[in-house]
């Protein structure tokens, strides 16, 4: 890469990484690539469910920032339209989460990403896929 | 329904709302019934993503309470396999957003629930589909 | 409706009743509307699985005709992104199933569409979530 | 593997051969190991939808063989709860498709599989992730 795209790439993972949900969960982006994105998570007790584990929500929270990062790592803006999840494993509170986004398939119009979360000893808790619309505007 | 049943779902209520996730997302029961859930949510300004408008992960949060509280409304240990959600409409901040779950279907060991995230306005925001496994335990 | 309307139903009805596929697996539209499309298909002995039950492809092929009519019925390509199915009950090689389409929401560029699969007897056998990308091409 | 081990895999491998869908499709099974399943498909004209592309349903059909496949692949009677499938490629008639299911994950009660369907020349057409109930009953 050259200083452009590298300029490119450093307003990128700021911009992403300024966005405000993801802070309320303490959501980390890690690394940015075009069609990657590593980003984690602490599990606190404030994700705790009424069972006493991992609430859905807190796991999916962490998935779909690794869903829009990934897809909006191009530059493109990218927006949802579907993600289904499996949930595989639960968590101990505590434990960080890993989860990481890869691109599938992008075309002009769509793209499809693969997200998987796990804990850092690379026990699977959850895998989701996820649908974007790609607008004709950029990002930055 | 006699008083022991009323008993009994006025407990199963407050459990529900007892999930911290829930209160940490502002999510509140406001109805329960046997294969039926209805809950509340205040759209804030710490659920915007970077693209500035609410994020995925804050309307799959409401709505997987939903998906919790419906297939917990029996009494019986209900865990999420699978959740699929689509995203429809965006919404401003400050709006305040209506889930509901309901049964498609339960057998002994499995239940399928459709769950919609709506506006106050009956705007539909996002519909899910989602999967549990059903335990041998009681919740309470 | 008008009488140009009506000849671009019977036009529209015509062509998706020409499904190759939908004919080899016996699919026949029985109606079709502006976001809505009712086909049938009778369980026969070929749609067995290695269970002794209807595979589940045989559903989803009925599933996904009813999501292809009904996203297609305002005239417009669309062609299916993303399909979510939970399968429900079982059924009885002869049994007629009905399939049926409705739109959720659709805009310019995408649509989402929900699907019941059920008996004549009203049981539900599936549930699916489908989203298209609607093309600027018309179909006629 | 000891010839015991040898023999059940055989029976196994037979039995799902037997599949009355599979056949009808022209779907064949390749390939058979604990958590894996590699199976083909030769897409025919009556696999065309009116859109003149392959039906979504003949594409799933694969899938949900590959998904069956490997999810009954440890002897024990596996019948699926959830289907997702992202529709990502078109294909030409005559094209030989390759759909590989693998276990994501096993528990007791439920499994999660992967299946990837691809072309000879290794283009990817869709992916799909499943979930499945697993009973107490032994396949053969």
């Amino acid at each position: 890469m050259n200083d452009e795209s590298d300029l490119q790439n450093k307003k990128l993972f700021e911009m992403i990484s300024s966005d405000s949900f993801a802070k309320f969960m303490g959501i980390k982006l890690e690394s940015l690539k075009p069609g990657y994105a590593r980003l984690s998570m602490i599990f606190t007790k404030e994700m705790l469910n009424f069972h006493g584990i991992i609430h859905g929500g807190a796991i999916f929270a962490l998935a779909d920032a690794a869903f829009a990062a990934s897809s909006n790592s191009h530059g493109k803006t990218s927006v949802a339209l579907n993600m289904n999840i499996n949930f595989i494993s639960a968590v101990q509170p505590g434990q960080k989460l890993i989860a990481v986004g890869s691109e599938e398939k992008v075309t002009r119009k769509v793209g499809v990403y693969r997200i998987t979360v796990k804990t850092v000893e690379d026990e699977l808790i959850a895998v989701a896929d996820g649908v974007v619309y790609r607008k004709e505007s950029m990002l930055i």
